[in-house]
């Protein structure tokens, strides 16, 4: 066997260790001719850790601590092992499943991915059977590439996605389907894609939050009446939008007297919905009841 | 060492489990000095997981059962270690690693909770490693701290979230990049959030979530059509809102009579779309052609 | 007993597993009485694996490779535990998190599904206590039944949703709340459901996404300005819709002269947006400054 650095023979101490727990005993996977490939790929997976994750201060530490590079070490034994010989899925099935027992990262043995494979997080990954990837892919946690039904789906085809090299692909991204992505693509977080992508596309998911805020007791000296649609809070000018009541406190309702009103300093909840427009939808409360509805621009 | 009770002891053999599995033997980490702090931090947070999980029901099920806890408590240990030297970063990494392989929970050592941090479900949770969340913290299953970018994310610097005290946060949220967010705040189920959120901040994220419903096979037994924009299905009055066509029994189109047609019991297929206003848009098909597409209200 | 045969024989196997691993040595777990209806319950989540996972080759080889069979088994063997006494729960809970820690799969011991419970990949997935389930349920990775609130919740009451048979349910699905859901219901990937969904309903969660592509070098030899609001891009017609805009070799603006103007084989960086209406928006940038936005049909 060829000169073997410090590295190399600790990633073949790792492989060994998926042999010993897997009952691997055949000499053929001991042999030069299986392992030297082996190790070198591992090796291209390594070296993408260390130069793309911040965090991956050098190889000894990467190769120490992370079960995101031992997942990625342990797909590689099962696929080598289903290349050579399609009898062994049963075996490769279980070093995948053990893979995924302490990372939660699935990935099926028979996927394809090419040199310098990085997973970062990992957990929720889901990787097909049918998968093709390129070279360089980087995946953050949650990643699926799935196929486009929930059960029942038909076996013996193409049913996940085949994607180009220097793939970069965000948490809980779904990529579903036999699509085609292209080279150089990266997709933002929590894209769920069931269509082709061209080279160097850049996808993103809109995200649809509405933040509200929450003042529990805001103290107000002075709500005005101006006219039916316009009221006054500290001098500030609001435009009424959807209601606007007066109570007393016995908290009956009592009709809007629209002039100067003084509320001698109560304190109220007011509730704001802060809008793309940067207006905000004003609620009145006072002691659970609805006192002014009101929106006005920040 | 200060009289301990039942639950300090058993939080102190958890803690010296952390210990032999990693192998620290060094008698720091068994002092007085070391300890005490870090039991007392961690009855913090085993009190607000009694107090604030309706399925915790007492300290002693929470401390055998709960591996969400068990998370915790080692983040505790592998944080507390780091604050003590930064040298043991690649240990500390370890336990957070094998947190990670037996909870699915993930925080980088280096991240800072203040007290009483409670995780519920937990898998798929993963803390960057310059976050900081204060005091009474409540993260559910797949909370993601983390940067704004994907690979080759730059190292030493503020990269993820500043969080306030009494933070509630639901399943699947994402807070990305050096934002940062109030005190008081809650985040509902699958919000992304790459801005900052005052204190008392409420976020939702809309789903947009359409829902048909199908009956397989509709007996239908008389469609009349009234005008060319209104039919009437079993008495029920509808009006069109897309085509309207008439077939024979050999599939082909026919010209639609705007008269009584008795359909004389014919089976349909139905599909209809539930829209928020509860309008139902209905199609008709026979043998797969479509007959009818009309809409009616509920 | 009665005769058991190879299939039954490995699942008594894995039961008596759950029982080792947990120090369950009560002679009333392995009475006929106790075993031979869990055998057979087990048996029919075993055939549905069989017969609608399209990787699940035969029963041998789901029994000796599926992490996420395994978990359906031991959430069986908990829940059964804890028909028989809820005296159990601690170590019902015991068996769930253990589970859990193998498959990423969380069953609350309490919750309860009918026969033939397929789970598909499994990771994230929670099931809250009182989530009550029919027959013939098939889950993907992520499916969260949960409850409506983050921390706080209040217990002793029905939390969670309540599912007819035949649920199909794609991956990180969240359905919360005490919803009641129909039969032959299906969900698809990142719905959020806190409402009731009729019997045969099928629901999808629109994705928003937006995909760019970028040209990172892009050669244009001439672009003309045929008028304020049209240009030519290499002999393509373009509608300019925001700004259009000339620098000179020195990055300052100039005058746009509204003729035509050839750029003599300049490099310039062209952003594209790919609208739902087949039409791009482009950006055109040298040395960083917007020279041109437009847009055209493809």
């Amino acid at each position: 066997m060829k000169k073997l650095n410090q590295i190399h023979l600790q990633i073949l101490q790792m492989i060994f260790e998926v042999y010993d727990k897997h009952f691997l005993k055949d000499s053929t996977f001991k042999s030069e001719h299986f392992l030297i490939p082996l190790i070198e790929l591992i090796e291209t997976d390594l070296d993408a850790y260390v130069s793309r994750d911040p965090a991956a201060k050098n190889h000894r530490y990467v190769l120490d601590s992370y079960l995101t590079f031992k997942a990625v070490l342990w797909y590689r034994v099962a696929h080598t092992l289903l290349n050579l010989d399609y009898s062994y899925i049963t075996v490769a099935r279980m070093i995948s499943e053990n893979a995924k027992s302490f990372s939660g990262i699935e990935i099926h043995p028979a996927a394809k991915f090419g040199i310098g494979l990085v997973i970062d997080h990992g957990t929720g990954i889901v990787i097909g059977e049918t998968s093709i990837v390129g070279k360089y892919a980087y995946l953050l946690n949650g990643v699926v590439l799935g196929a486009n039904g929930i059960a029942d789906n038909r076996a013996g085809h193409q049913r996940h996605p085949i994607i180009g090299d220097f793939f970069e692909c965000a948490a809980n991204v779904k990529i579903l389907g036999a699509v085609s992505i292209g080279n150089h693509v990266k997709v933002g977080a929590d894209c769920r894609i069931d269509y082709d992508l061209d080279d160097n596309s850049i996808s993103y998911c809109k995200a649809i939050v509405e933040t509200y805020r929450d003042y529990d007791s805001v103290k107000i000296d002075s709500i005005s009446a101006l006219t039916k649609e316009q009221i006054d809070i500290e001098g500030r000018n609001l435009k009424v939008i959807d209601e606007c009541i007066w109570v007393n406190d016995n908290h009956e309702e009592i009709i809007l007297p629209f002039q100067q009103t003084n509320l001698g300093g109560i304190t109220v909840l007011l509730k704001g919905l802060i809008t793309k427009f940067n207006w905000v939808n004003v609620i009145l409360k006072r002691k659970g009841r609805v006192m002014v509805k009101a929106s006005f621009s920040l």
